[in-house]
């Protein structure tokens, strides 16, 4: 199941394509979104800016619109992706594929960068990632490294590592940092202590998948990031997509590239 | 008279310097100064956020803060830049060298990067840049492009013009692409009718250099933008520096690039 953004976005309206977005659009950049009040928007936007390598802002909209017209024109971001999840007051209240009944004028949507965009650009390159190879969740990690706080946004960086055999590292870090607003470049290579990760195979979120004799863990600055450090300050009510569940814009990978 | 970032801040600071700021502190990034209420904040970082061209965000302090721990930790943005402009509804109405008497708690700071980045990249690179050698304010221009408003900002794009060697232009647009939190690439080459540009001689900002019969216009994203545009929305409060005398950051130019 491929082909196009907008054809892609209409299925998802109507409820006819409910799975996880990975390996849908190819060529095509995914999104995470983080809905939120329009008190708390300006803090978060900081938040962003003060950290691009983990929250890449690709549109910020006006708020109380949800029809994201810089990236997907027509779309309508209350329905078009598959499945959302809620929270009130930092707790899930429920997942569900149609968050119409939540919206109101005062809130704010952010679509941030995904790291589908440069492992595709990796796997492009030649270089396998072994949780696409065995059908896992990226392992992702909370870090000792604190991001820059904004308002009341603050916390610990969270990274995904993927293991990467020795002779592709430098490829690997040349390949990603052409988009920075898909995480960009590695934020580490080895050691995982240096960044305060003590136990490799116990992630804190996603699945370990094993490191080889001649690979190097690499770490790069992971989208989970803005949505744990957004729901530690327990807004009112907070919407975001479920883990996976992508929502798909019309913009090219290529367009993300600097270069 | 050159040294470090720290050094000349103090020196400013103390009235004992007062000159515009181009080729002081070489190799450290020049900042774009604009102070808006605390109201227009969010409008205003979403701007900058959908016009990364002219609008490169390098800090935005926190509400009622004016020193920028990230880019400068202990400056001081009310007295450390050699000469500012306050405009109160649009209108200027004095340019002084300490606008602490302005100050209050409910002021936003952004400092923007500044074209002094890329145009030492290209100097380095061996492309000579005619405004500098004759001691003139580079050429700008508003063009028929329209910024992606956002809330109460909207406005044209304006545009600063280098004629460079056509043997040189390949280099010029490599250079500068690394700098994309100084404009970056350019965003034209060649026919200023294309970008609504109807007489090069005679520019909306700064002074005309002459362009010789082996050479192209180029055109970039400028700086003036921002200000234009803020200005437009008549902030009851705005403090900007003055044109040419900018805020010397802590921060390398290199570590701005993105490879």
């Amino acid at each position: 199941m491929q082909g196009n953004p907008k054809e892609i976005r209409t299925l998802i309206r109507h409820g006819q394509l409910s799975q996880p977005t990975a390996g849908l659009a190819p060529g095509y950049a995914q999104a995470n979104l983080v809905v939120l009040p329009e008190e708390l928007a300006f803090d978060f936007l900081l938040f962003c800016q003060r950290n691009p390598g983990p929250c890449p802002v690709l549109e910020v909209l006006e708020p109380g619109t949800y029809e994201p017209a810089m990236t997907a024109r027509g779309a309508d971001l209350r329905v078009d992706i598959p499945l959302y999840r809620v929270f009130r007051n930092g707790a899930l209240v429920t997942e569900q594929r149609d968050v119409t009944g939540f919206w109101d004028d005062g809130q704010v949507c952010f679509l941030l960068g995904c790291s589908f965009t440069f492992e595709w650009a990796l796997l492009r390159a030649g270089i396998p990632l072994r949780h696409i190879e065995e059908h896992r969740n990226v392992a992702m990690y909370a870090t000792g490294i604190e991001t820059e706080p904004a308002g009341i946004f603050s916390g610990p960086l969270v990274v995904s590592m993927r293991p990467i055999h020795e002779s592709k590292v430098v490829r690997s870090i040349q390949v990603s940092s052409r988009f920075p607003r898909a995480h960009g470049a590695p934020l580490h290579i080895g050691d995982p202590a240096s960044i305060g990760i003590t136990d490799l195979t116990n992630p804190d979120y996603g699945d370990y998948v094993e490191i080889r004799e001649d690979e190097v863990p690499v770490f790069w600055a992971c989208g989970v990031t803005p949505q744990a450090v957004a729901l530690r300050s327990r807004p009112p009510l907070m919407i975001t997509h479920a883990p996976g569940y992508m929502f798909i814009t019309d913009v090219l990978d290529e367009d993300l590239a600097v270069l």
